[in-house]
């Protein structure tokens, strides 16, 4: 079996065989295989596409490329969550205590990753004292006593796939839907999670612009974990506008204590009924969607979910009575509205220009190793389909550079779209995959 | 400029501009860009095809990686002419002294290359004694007094398609028209003639297994030279069989050396004087294909192409004698028949087989530096069309190794289909590119 034949053969539109995918995986996880043979082989996929039984052998071998993890030692089933990213997606953080408060177990491994803002044990940090990095023992113990604790990513989870992303990244491969959902995927199942919930973000905030792409990602991706025994669904959400108002570490963190008090944006909080409540019912906590529902919602009214924060924060080192005093989080030293010059309707937000202008005010990573600034960030007020007057607030840009604060005000006035009434933003939740 | 965003581009199935293409070619001949950046951009040429526009610059960004040749001290329009490779093609040691003979001038650097006979250059070894590497002055001096010599070619003529063409080969990136165009157009081009005939072979020997292919291969290449002010012109000719009858170096050296005495297998006789013609047409030798043709017949008549040959081979040190007596070149200790088993037609050759059956006796080169048998070899007796007896020859393998003969035996019976009367074989001429 050469790989010239693998190569040729998905050019030429054929489907692979498991051992096929094996060989070229593993192969080039083992730096066997050449990144020219593997990036002329990812270019005829993003051209020829792959079948669901194809996906499903490349994430197969991409998680035994590397180690699993064996979450057997904690009891009850566990369910992990997944976003595919986009602007001021505050809803692990919320989420996270929220399915533990049910008794769900969320045994979560996390990076730090490049983004807008950091990744959650960035977010998490801003307690002062948080540990994110706990041994096995005191992590299964954390988890089995509390139901919940958050931890940096240790084990070299299908490391074939962050070699094969890291090479399409310079290829003009990234954008390949069979690519994407096992790169996910494959991760996802290497953490040894028993059941996936996936947020598939769609518009211009995210990977996805159209629903139909994000639909299409969304089944493959559940095809791939229920072909490997997980149970997986998927809710498609909207992506033309960043989800909440808090764009930013220490400011999305103060967002999700406010869900967590039975406040907070009503979109966020819906977002994450939608998704925990899939979460329940796949770790067979509630019979159906209604029952799990009602259940989180008593949780958020009751305070039992703020309290679960408060206890992981605690468990995990950190200063759990910020949990009541968010107002002391860190806070940047400027704070400057972004007015609109005219009067009129939202017709559109750059919701991926809302990102940068974080990332300008130094929220996030550009480059792996940056330094991130928890304080700083948005807060997003005016949404599409908003009516605002002249000089209202579209936008509050906090910082603690005058000079950056300046040039994200102005990145973010770039952004917003405002004349007469436009078309009708993505209603939140744009569908749904696999079955419940 | 990013080499990302011209992959990109590309994949996008847009037109490149010409900086594109020389920032692309040029940083990957001084190893800038790396090869899976390559890999993917050839990949998406795969799929995207190229504009004649693009693939001009392609040629002359290929050119421009390397030395060009300066014939300007040859007296007369140099005229080149190019056969895209197949089976029994003894068509350029008929052409370079029926041509010369003619008082265009041949100044030929052949290379040697990999197949399943050897080159130019290897076949001219049959005379014992021939030199290949003549100095640039003696060559210069030899082409200008007897308008002919053949050499080795040493200048680094279009490095960047070397480069790119062995990616190619191991990335399933060959069989794409614009880059065979290119390749081939560029190292023509580095090579220095004035005006290029090109024979563009079509059929199951060939690389272009079917007319249409073959005519978009002519269309393009011709478009390439006319571009950078090289007349250019084409012929598809027919290789679902192999051309003449020889197959093998010294065998082929025979032949041509029949056609050359105005005898020979008919078809490679007809061809040489359809490419011969237009050689002298472009050379500005004779005014129409009607006159040039005429003339070359005469000169096969009269033996002046054969005194051209015996000029060149005495003038490069070569046994001028065995032009004569052409029963001392190079001979097999075993020559073997292939019997038809059955009575029926012809209905197919595999040619490409053929040719591998040549190779197994080590006509050729499988790869780099493989020594060659100039001896061995096949003689090809039945063709598509032809009604065979059972028993009859169909073929006769000339060989030094008798388990080597008998494993070709065997191929070349495979390579025969016979029963009822089959689809007509392929015209010899079966299309034409180019103004002439």
């Amino acid at each position: 079996m050469r790989v010239y034949d693998i190569i040729l053969k998905k050019r030429n539109g054929e489907q692979l065989s498991r051992e096929e995918i094996r060989r070229l995986i593993l192969g080039y996880a083992r730096d066997e295989i050449p990144d020219y043979q593997m990036a002329a082989w990812a270019m005829a996929v993003y051209f020829q596409g792959m079948s669901f039984q194809e996906v499903a052998w490349l994430t197969e071998a991409m998680v035994e490329s590397g180690e699993t993890v064996d979450l057997s030692s904690i009891a009850g089933i566990k369910v992990d969550k997944h976003s595919t990213g986009g602007v001021g997606d505050t809803t692990t953080l919320v989420l996270a205590p929220l399915v533990a408060a049910a008794g769900v177990p969320v045994a979560k491994m996390s990076g730090r990753g490049l983004g807008h803002t950091g990744g959650t044990l960035d977010k998490l940090e801003s307690f002062p004292g948080f540990q994110v990095s706990l041994s096995k023992e005191k992590f299964v113990e954390t988890v089995n006593k509390y139901k919940l604790a958050v931890i940096g990513q240790t084990a070299r989870l299908a490391p074939a796939d962050g070699k094969l992303y890291a090479l399409r990244d310079v290829t003009a491969t990234v954008d390949s839907i069979p690519l994407i959902a096992s790169s996910i995927m494959s991760k996802k199942i290497a953490a040894g999670a028993d059941a996936l919930v996936l947020d598939v973000k769609v518009g211009n905030g995210a990977f996805m612009k159209d629903i139909g792409s994000a639909q299409l990602l969304a089944e493959t991706m559940v095809d791939i974990g229920e072909r490997m025994g997980r149970r997986t669904v998927a809710v498609l959400s909207a992506m033309d506008r960043p989800l909440g108002r808090a764009v930013g570490n220490a400011l999305e963190v103060k967002e999700a204590i406010a869900v967590l008090r039975g406040g907070g944006p009503e979109d966020l909080r819906r977002l994450c009924l939608e998704l925990g409540s899939r979460m329940l019912v796949l770790a067979g906590k509630s019979a159906d969607l209604a029952a799990a529902w009602k259940l989180l919602e008593g949780l958020l009214a009751s305070g039992q979910a703020l309290e679960k924060l408060r206890q992981m924060v605690a468990a995990q080192g950190g200063d759990a009575s910020l949990v009541d005093a968010p107002e002391k989080l860190p806070r940047a030293r400027f704070r400057r509205e972004v007015a609109a010059v005219a009067e009129g309707w939202v017709r559109r937000v750059d919701t991926a220009g809302i990102g940068n202008a974080a990332l300008i005010l130094g929220a996030g990573r550009a480059k792996k190793g940056d330094t991130i600034d928890l304080s700083v960030g948005l807060e997003v007020l005016a949404k599409p389909g908003d009516k605002v007057d002249r000089g209202q607030p579209l936008a509050i840009v906090h910082g603690n550079n005058e000079e950056l604060v300046s040039q994200a005000c102005a990145a973010v006035l770039q952004c917003y779209e405002i004349g007469a009434p436009g078309e009708s933003p993505l209603p939140l939740v744009c569908g749904t995959a696999g079955r419940l």
